[in-house]
């Protein structure tokens, strides 16, 4: 089923302690698209400038991502210059420079009306909210922030949130926007709201998923001897999860089979070890399903143990 | 099967942002053994002072504890004064006494000498190696330290890595002995020693267990809604580890079936949960095989997953 994703589309300049790279694509819409369009169709809403390599448009027409929603418009695309500390897991912004981006109001084509799967990945909640109201047949709408808008946008990010039936954040965030220190606590705020499902993105230790319904998942992070570049890995990780649940039968519209959320997550947690693994776009950028597949089952034999409590239990 | 244990007896005063108690029982031996003793003899080596309430030394006798290896001195008991901060992840040493512990040098009595299972917990590395010598028929041996002996001790910490089977590390001390970012590249560090398995605790977000012969495995963490004190957890974790394969069958003298590891690790994680609920001791203190079989289950329900990486793939 095609997945709608609204999102930045850029042009970054990265810094790791080891390597500098200037002008490659990045943006959340441009990983969560290259992501989840293994999985089904991808129909993007976003925006570019003129200075755009037509070879990046030319790279997701060849894989199933509509560029219909996509708009091209004179003047500079979207640019973030970040540079990463020793440990990988922090990172400072050195420059950001919205370009085209600064006047942009995301308009959803009539041909993307009937996608039922719907991903705000991380852009200003007002824009988000744009889309949703563009999309009114949505069955599942997933939301993707970060620690700005909680900053500077709270009240409009609150409003997206109960509107929608997914949220992901990372757990500094989820202390961040609900003021505690237990996840646990933090994480009933966001059903207060209306929300269905919270997944609580862990980086190198995996991922939760929380639901309303009491559902409760820890998934395994899988391990990785070296992060290259970790831009783009919560973005990779939306696309691996919408795009399985893309893939299979809801049991009720906006409805999933929590084996099936499960292993979204789990996909969703593989695809980010492959962002991370090299720079830029490209840990994901040529990635197949095999690659996915053999992942999954090394997790189940990294994660799994004996049901019973002990050997002689049995 | 019986498991010798040398370690520390204190009296702590533990402050916590939301309370303080004095003088309450704890070292990371007590801990151990508190814990360890459900599921098997625990053979305890260790000094305390003449100030050591008596009450202790019962409940731990009532509690198949074995004391003979408890030295009584005149003088006081080893005393810990910690502060942990808001977070609770860290914390301040704000007074060391060392007391009767300050001279002592551990005498494992005759009546231990046939346990196959023995844990060096956390105190000098010397002391650990005294305790070697005085086991030779241990079949089974694992270490515990600390950040204080990688700084001051690490030439004697070594040499007890390189005479044991298992090396218990948080992975900030992983980071801190091996001086590598990376977890994967600094356990094989410890392979190069000879150490059968390293288990890294990962604190709320559970353990990792590393097999010289490649084996992985991650474990969940059991989610705890609070943290109210984290004094003593990596020790009962310790306990739940070792006090589990104490009752299993070895698949040959000293080598455990990797069902049996597994399983361990998720003992350990358990245990070290109930640790955090309470203050000091008193999470463990009052345990049941009961408790920890029904969070055994929980555990397996919040982190088995379909082993089939997709829904049609059946």
């Amino acid at each position: 089923m095609p997945i709608v994703v609204v999102g930045s589309v850029a042009l970054d300049t990265v810094e790791t302690p080891f390597t500098r790279m200037d002008n490659v694509l990045g943006g959340a819409a441009s990983y969560f698209a290259t992501v989840a369009s293994l999985y089904d169709q991808v129909n993007m809403v976003g925006i570019v400038g003129s200075d755009f390599p037509r070879e990046h448009l030319d790279f997701w027409r060849s894989h199933s991502v509509n560029l219909a929603g996509l708009q091209i418009q004179e003047g500079k695309t979207f640019h973030w210059h970040g540079r990463y500390h020793m440990d990988m897991n922090t990172r400072d912004t050195l420059d950001t420079q919205l370009g085209v981006f600064g006047d942009f109001h995301p308009v959803v084509p009539e041909e993307y009306a009937q996608s039922p799967l719907v991903f705000l990945a991380n852009i200003q909640p007002e824009l988000q909210l744009e889309v949703l109201h563009q999309t009114p047949n949505a069955q599942f709408t997933v939301l993707d922030t970060m620690e700005l808008w909680i900053n500077i946008a709270r009240d409009s990010l609150t409003e997206v949130m109960k509107q929608v039936d997914v949220l992901l954040m990372s757990e500094e965030e989820v202390r961040q926007y609900t003021n505690q220190s237990s996840i646990l606590t933090g994480v009933r705020h966001f059903f207060s709201l209306g929300l269905k499902y919270v997944v609580v993105k862990l980086g190198s230790y995996g991922a939760l998923l929380f639901g309303a319904d009491g559902t409760y998942f820890s998934a395994p992070a899988y391990p990785l001897e070296e992060v290259v570049d970790p831009t783009g890995a919560g973005d990779s990780f939306a696309g691996g999860f919408l795009g399985y649940l893309s893939m299979v039968q809801p049991e009720a519209p906006g409805r999933y089979a929590i084996d099936d959320l499960k292993r979204a997550i789990v996909h969703g947690n593989i695809v980010g070890s492959f962002a991370c693994a090299q720079f830029g776009i490209g840990g994901v950028a040529s990635l197949t399903m095999k690659d996915i597949e053999t992942r999954y089952q090394e997790l189940v034999n990294y994660s799994h143990f004996d049901p019973t409590w002990n050997n002689q239990a049995k």
